[in-house]
């Protein structure tokens, strides 16, 4: 596919990264991505894996140049093996396919692009999203992968062992590695049960230290916890004006928890956990989702004010509750008339800030809350990845010996340069 | 440490493995490490890592006459982090110690030999055990790590972050590379909640068929399920004859399936779950101790009838039956007069198969054995490793391109083959 075909390959859904391509590759088959990788390796061509083109930092999209290589069409999954709950996937099923997959499982991780965003992309980036706390990201869901190197090598290990310590952990390493080492061509995924009769709450808490002491509490007295995110008054605000949403209680608050569990015993942990606090409880499918709505769209939040700059760091724990408190003021410092929106997840040290500048996004604001994050020991990207965007802060986050330990590592499994090559330090 | 005071360190604890080194040193801190890989590096000279020497696979001796790096002395642990429910512990730590680290808080791997295995060897040997139903395995614990490459560079990321994407996630990639890659020198580990109100069963049952789908059932019906093990009357006859224990349940069973859980309704989710069949219960400790001694000394059972073959095979959970069942078997087509203890893991696919030989212990029970759980698509090791007593079986497990990629891997981290460089194929 070229020219005006291929343009939609080319940018990536938030039009902030246009890039153009010569040419946009689906292969249908592991043998065709094989001859693909050789054709280019030899001719020196780059090329940038890409899934469902739903990445937030520019990690998925030509910028340079580059062939795309969409693994959408690699959309076989195999049945679910009942035995080990896992299921074998081509790198191209999206996520709402497999954690539709059997009725009685369902997929660990649960992100808002889900309908889009693929398998192979899902690892390739280790994304995160609602349920860290409980399953972890996509990496903790690997249970065995199938990649092809620039070489053509094919490497394979889909037997789906729980146990198996023969040799490098190769999965894990391509998990996150953003399309840099190999592509995934197929995995195999570890499902979870579904879980029953779930219980969504929103409580509304005076302030950021007992919201993250109210998150820690449930964390350890609700055996059933599934999810603990946070938004602010402020995100709250913009939703209620420009999207319509009524506000969750009868009262403004300043921070709002939303947590979730399953289980007979949800209810009342809950309930129990949140006493006399003004809270929304949600218990039908309808219930829940619009209390969810309220989380799920402050991502749009910022964007009803200005072309936003979307940052998404994390912090050991201990350190949370300045992260979320401080974002505003240290944006402040650089552009004071920006408006910041914080939310995000609370148990897993996460934090996503969303500005609106008033000042050019020149990487000022980048800059300001970068270093913040990183005076907290903290990491410039939780879970988007570096991707074009952030690779000139890298070296706030890894320091010399790490970037030229991945170096190294990129090095010997890409030796010609042609997977990515833009994306990351080599 | 040269001489006679090295010989402790140059034969592991089984006696199977007996090496000779010209020196053993033992580093206080990081910058001794690095110091003494630099040395030896320059020289020419082949280092073998050791934590507690407690492996079974020859993988932390000096059977090639390497310089002994033992890890003992980084035995630095920081105060938990309780906050994060994390601790940062040097490589010499103990499993113990990381296990009591905080009265509320636990480690989530648990093995046999936690007095003496170490964080540094746990990790690099990604250590099993009784819990990875519940918990995964050591890679699963690890939320960064400290580690310092052939050449001296330190590699470290130890702020304990749950979510972090800027880079390639190397600590999963040194734990389970079993010394070859890095010199790991601190680790930052997740702890879990201690659990409460922990029960302990033996159910006797008859078939491995049956053994299986309940232990399958537990996993879905007993919420908090930590173990599911299983051993057979074979291994209990040796115990009550050589071992002094009686038997667990007033009459002989033909398997028998240990669970454990925890929590509040722990007992009647086992009791629901156990029916009818004949069962021993723990609830205090001395009674939990004891059921699990039954399961606890089958490492030793065939001990106590010659020097033993020890194997530690796992296979896809819908093919654990037939690998249970089948082994025996298996071993007695090379070796009629062999006598075979199996047991282990059931919901993680693993058993061990030990083998008092008849036959010359040449390894045509390993052939066996291992063709065997090839045919099945398994793993010729769950949890040991490779180390030298499996690497010439380690193309039944990994095609040559996975070996070849392994070898890159290696070359990139460790091109002047310093470390282990006798132990997996280069």
């Amino acid at each position: 596919m070229t020219g005006a075909a291929a343009a939609g390959f080319a940018a990536d859904w938030t039009g902030r990264f246009r890039g153009n391509t010569p040419a946009v590759v689906r292969p249908r088959d592991t043998a065709e991505v094989v001859r693909v990788l050789a054709l280019c390796a030899d001719a020196g061509i780059a090329v940038v894996p890409q899934g469902g083109n739903t990445g937030l930092v520019g990690g998925g999209v030509p910028l340079h140049g580059e062939v795309v290589l969409s693994l959408v069409r690699l959309d076989q999954m195999d049945p679910v093996d009942a035995e080990a709950s896992q299921v074998t996937a081509g790198a191209g099923v999206t996520l709402r396919r497999l954690a539709a997959a059997d009725p009685d499982l369902h997929l660990g991780v649960l992100i808002a692009s889900r309908d889009s965003a693929t398998a192979g992309g899902a690892v390739a980036t280790n994304a995160g999203g609602l349920r860290v706390l409980r399953y972890g990201p996509m990496r903790a869901q690997v249970r065995g992968i199938e990649a092809v190197l620039s070489d053509g090598t094919v490497v394979s290990h889909l037997a789906g062992l729980v146990k198996d310590n023969t040799g490098y952990d190769y999965p894990s390493l391509l998990a996150g590695s953003e399309g840099t080492l190999a592509v995934i061509t197929r995995v195999r995924i570890q499902l979870v049960p579904r879980l029953r009769r779930l219980v969504t709450v929103i409580v509304g808490v005076p302030g950021l230290d007992e919201l993250h002491a109210l998150a820690r509490q449930a964390m350890r007295d609700v055996p059933g916890l599934v999810s603990a995110e946070f938004f602010t008054q402020a995100g709250l605000d913009i939703l209620v004006e420009h999207a319509g949403l009524a506000p969750p209680l009868p009262s403004p608050a300043c921070v709002y928890l939303l947590l979730e569990a399953s289980g007979a015993s949800a209810l009342d942990d809950l309930a129990g956990l949140i006493g006399e606090r003004p809270a929304a409880v949600g218990e039908t499918a309808a219930d829940r989702a619009r209390l969810w709505s309220y989380r799920e769209r402050h991502p749009e939040a910022a964007g009803f004010l200005g072309v936003p700059v979307k940052l998404d760091v994390s912090v050991p724990a201990a350190r949370w509750v300045r992260l979320a408190s401080e974002a505003a003021g240290v944006v402040a410092d650089v552009d004071p008339g920006a408006t910041v929106v914080t939310f995000g997840h609370v148990a897993d040290g996460n934090v996503h800030v969303n500005i609106v500048p008033a000042q050019p996004a020149d990487g000022r604001h980048e800059d300001a809350v970068f270093s913040f994050v990183a005076s907290l020991g903290g990491s410039i990207s939780a879970e988007h990845g570096i991707g074009a965007l952030k690779a000139r802060w890298l070296p706030l986050a890894r320091s010399a010996a790490e970037r030229a330990l991945f170096a190294r590592i990129r090095s010997a499994l890409d030796p010609t340069a042609t997977l990515n090559p833009h994306i990351l330090p080599r």
